[in-house]
């Protein structure tokens, strides 16, 4: 059995821009759930501080007990339970995770975001998130932390690319015209 | 001790467009060096047919035997002997491809084709060059043999981001846009 709500999943390389995708999906009437969430408060129930380091030890370790779709299992009934009947899901990982929301909703389509990582960099630099890199060797291990549970396959074979590079207008606009065309696709 | 041509590396999954932005390369004044032609070498000197099932196990039996990277060690040289002081290296597959290239060659960079899967496999099965798939299923196991390997890691980390959905001259022109870009990068 699948559900009906309209479900637009997000992938992306750390630093490039899928927030501002989320962004312009909550201003057109998303609801929005965001996958590192279900680890942070993980962390949370755990008392452990949200590092990356904890937070990569605590995905790791779920998905070791409980299956690489873990997290988005997780996030289904959280997309069920949402008001609104188009949900934009954050921070996909894996092609496992693609597969379980696939099975849950027959209106799933698969976005990447993509910036150059000489650009995530400077972006994560100048954001100084609680969890973003101090150096180019802390952005490349966490870069590649991120490939080793198959990001870059769900970002490989998304259903729509997103080239973040020309400034966040063009963003901007690109996500409203891409989120329009997944809408039009589906109201076929 | 690394060498001063200009060289850029193409990531794409199968049927995402990399020969358009080959033959764009070339017309650009470009050398081109297919990977996938060292495979097909191996195969005749082994005097095996081309078909994709022994191409992709000899593909795997020497990156067992001689690394991860044993396809662009292969190239560098052929690289070096072209007479164009450009070249575009087709068929890149893997991080450790992308960093054997970076240590030999200063000027690299990396350009990744996408195109959305079911975009790809509709031009591979109206192509059908002997190694296309003819089923959707064909089709997706091929995407996983090249996935497994690294490839999706290698377009998540491009420098470049070539989305090729809406035509063959649109692709065109942003290949075209993308190499000036490359040029103009390397000489500053």
């Amino acid at each position: 059995m699948t559900f009906e709500k309209l479900v637009v999943g997000l992938a992306g390389m750390p630093g490039a821009g899928k927030s501002v995708v989320v962004n312009v999906a909550r201003a057109g009437g998303y609801g929005v759930v965001v996958m590192g969430d279900e680890v942070r408060e993980e962390a949370k129930r755990r008392g452990l501080e949200p590092t990356p380091e904890n937070l990569g030890r605590i995905m790791l370790e779920l998905r070791r007990l409980e299956g690489e779709a873990v997290i988005a299992k997780r996030c289904v009934p959280k997309i069920l339970a949402a008001r609104e009947n188009k949900v934009i899901v954050d921070g996909i990982r894996s092609l496992a995770e693609v597969e379980e929301f696939r099975q849950n909703f027959q209106k799933f389509t698969l976005v990447a975001v993509h910036a150059p990582p000489e650009t995530r960099f400077r972006r994560l630099f100048h954001r100084q998130r609680s969890d973003d890199p101090k150096s180019w060797d802390v952005f490349h291990e966490r870069d590649m932390r991120e490939l080793s549970v198959g990001l870059g396959n769900a970002i490989a074979l998304a259903d729509y690319m997103i080239v973040n590079e020309e400034g966040l207008e063009a963003a901007k606009r690109k996500a409203a015209e891409i989120l329009r065309r997944i809408e039009a696709e589906w109201m076929k």
